[in-house]
């Protein structure tokens, strides 16, 4: 059905450009959709892949650059003049073309700014900079389909064909005023079945969804999800429509925050993939596992401390290992519901409330869990003392686990932090150290020693 | 900017239907968004929110019904009469009513479907219901606009328009021969531009991406995403053209699997979220949980085989949290960067070479953090042999985590099973166990004893 990169497509491909057949590599790509070509170039050794991106046009190259693993995307761009790059920038959308700028140096980027022949879309690709890449402006693009409220349904028809040139998919027709401000939208049915002379004032639809540009991109993910949008209108500080975001974009952010909120849960702090090197994998999961590593060295320590007690009680050693991990377990769970309530937008009621809840489900969960733990231990070991003991233990250990799981990451969201940073490593870190403090003296105090 | 949802405003419209007052709660309802409505009954109890239900007309509660959460729209449909499901039903697009239908219980669905007044729909409805959920017959709707080649373009324009009526947005035309076979799609702006009389096999694009009514839900996410598609159409097993899929649904289709993903990792084995019943929460938490227990005893059990060793290598009893720790934490790590890849479909290389990869990391990683350790427990203990028995084996602990993280997901995908479930607690019990019993032989065969 769908065109597949095989392998065996690849070899016989790079035998080609190494053999300098443009006529036939260029037969072979012609017909390939752009995401296809740029699998293709991911696959390719970096000669090769330039020796593509040279030889196809640039309208081609130029989506195709889009799709591309970003590591691949900077080596070949390291590898074009800036006036290369700008006749790539000019084929694009001036949202893909103003990220492309912003992963360029400073002094590359200005080069092929002024290196691009379309001054009104240089202009549009610069005035896109300006915003957090986060935002809507970050995510908006100008291409857009907008009409003067004060014209003619014809008049309406013609401006509107022009403009339709350079917008890839028509989503929708923005009406604005002579102010530039967003006043609403027209149904292109509408518009079609209208007598020639009305105005547009009076077909357009007044009631329109759009974002600001310092709209977060969160919020516009939420609130097309929510209507069902494929796409938004985006207006500036005064009202004024100034771009308009589509829900591809939207898709590939929402794919993006998911991923990272999957790698931060699972203690991986940088944007990587399998593919990437050795080093980059390091790099984003050393931190972590370091962090660990003096959580270890933590739970260690406290341990010292009750040494005294091996001797008569070593049975409590035996269960650190599962205190540990039970706390661990247990603040993930309560973090990762908080979080994902908290990207959904749909926690309700104040902190003390899920702090409440928490306790309550922590307290049904412990009863569970310590009474199995009691029967084993109990029939394991024999000595009825201990076996209340380690049990008690583990069920407060899990409250306590569970109301900092669900604590931490309601704190830092409202303190403007990354609450999804508070899951994983982090929480089974800080969880492990409370978790054995409070198991031993709690255990201390049951045995009465 | 948007319609907010206060708990001012639901007071206030609580009061009023406590009061019976339908023409006021009708007048402030009436200009709110369908999602804004949804948000507001899934606020309200069930009372209440099926006094609005019966207020609305079918068109609005149809399409409010489907933005429900689950729980509580199952709740209303409780309450609702056969007929006046089957009202709903007639107003929504096949796809939702065919989800709905689903979740009803059988007798009900077959009660639902034959008072149904539309007999065409309900049969689309009926048909939908033959496929998995998670296909791409399962995800698709009935509704969309598709002409024949061998009509002209006047003919089309005037069949289309009466099409369109059923279907809330067009994206695509599509064209299918006299077999109803999919041969390609129309342009909009190609149809407006072309001769009246032009037959449309002469205008249509013949190339257009497609899907199989078997294909997996997550492969039509992967081609819409990829080729960036807003609508995709659904043909069956002989290439007759069936349905379409749109990109809202595939919206929702990927931020739930990447919420059962991250679920998954976090422990959580239900599709739960942080305002469920704290029965439903304990539910998807509780067996995750008891499996730590287990393994937790599990790593007990095995620790009480080196008792003998507490005496003079207390020591070694001090660092277990820490090993466990590390061996979850790396075990995490290496699943999750796999699931991931699996999940992207950009894995490439064998398992075997995969392996090697991990192995190298794990090498690399492992090093750093066991001469960390090394360094603190020599200077904290002042004993070389034993500091250099507890890093070694963190070192070794670290590198078998690794490929257990790394093998088991993709074991169970080569078997056909979710490779999500080899995350988070499941890997997270079996590294504690495995890295404890290595960190006992290795610890001991290097001290000697």
């Amino acid at each position: 059905m769908q065109f597949q990169v095989t392998p065996d497509f690849i070899t016989d491909l790079e035998q080609l450009i190494d053999q300098g057949d443009s006529a036939r590599v260029k037969a072979i790509l012609e017909d390939l959709h752009f995401a296809d070509i740029a699998e293709i170039i991911d696959d390719l050794n970096l000669e090769r892949a330039i020796f593509i991106i040279k030889l196809l046009d640039s309208e081609t190259t130029s989506e195709a650059l889009m799709e591309l693993d970003e590591d691949q995307r900077d080596r070949i761009l390291n590898e074009l003049s800036p006036k290369e790059i700008a006749d790539e920038l000019e084929e694009m959308d001036t949202d893909d073309a103003a990220d492309i700028l912003n992963e360029l140096p400073d002094i590359l980027a200005q080069e092929v700014i002024s290196n691009m022949g379309d001054e009104q879309h240089a202009e549009d690709i610069v005035d896109l900079l300006r915003y957090d890449e986060n935002s809507a402006g970050g995510l908006m693009a100008k291409e857009l389909v907008k009409v003067n409220e004060n014209w003619t349904v014809t008049g309406c028809v013609s401006e509107m064909r022009a403009q339709a040139e350079n917008v890839t998919r028509v989503h929708s027709i923005y009406v604005v005023d002579n102010q530039q401000k967003l006043k609403g939208r027209l149904s292109l049915k509408d518009l079609l079945t209208s007598a020639e002379t009305t105005p547009i004032k009076d077909v357009y639809i007044p009631k329109v969804d759009y974002v600001n540009v310092n709209t977060s991109g969160e919020e516009v993910a939420r609130v097309m999800r929510k209507y069902d949008l494929e796409a938004i209108p985006v207006v500036d500080e005064l009202d004024r429509l100034v771009g308009r975001i589509t829900i591809d974009d939207i898709v590939d952010f929402i794919t993006e925050e998911a991923e990272k909120d999957y790698q931060l849960a699972s203690g991986i702090s940088q944007d990587v993939e399998a593919n990437d090197s050795i080093l980059d994998l390091t790099r984003a999961r050393l931190p972590w596992l370091v962090l660990g590593l003096v959580g270890g060295i933590g739970a260690a320590a406290i341990m010292g401390q009750f040494e005294s007690l091996f001797e008569e009680y070593a049975v409590l050693f035996l269960f650190t290992p599962l205190i540990a991990a039970m706390a661990g377990n247990v603040g993930v769970q309560s973090s990762a519901i908080i979080v994902q309530g908290i990207a959904n937008d749909d926690l309700r009621g104040s902190i003390s409330s899920r702090l409440l809840k928490e306790v309550l489900l922590a307290m049904l969960n412990g009863v569970i869990l310590a009474l199995l733990l009691l029967v084993y231990t109990y029939f394991a070991q024999g000595e009825i003392l201990t076996s209340i003991a380690i049990s008690t233990s583990l069920f407060c250990v899990i409250i306590v686990a569970g109301l900092i799981g669900t604590f931490v990451p309601l704190f830092l969201h409202k303190r403007g932090i990354d609450p999804a940073l508070a899951t994983g490593p982090f929480i089974t870190t800080s969880n492990d150290i409370f978790g054995i403090l409070i198991y031993f003296l709690l255990a201390k105090a049951i045995i009465g020693i």
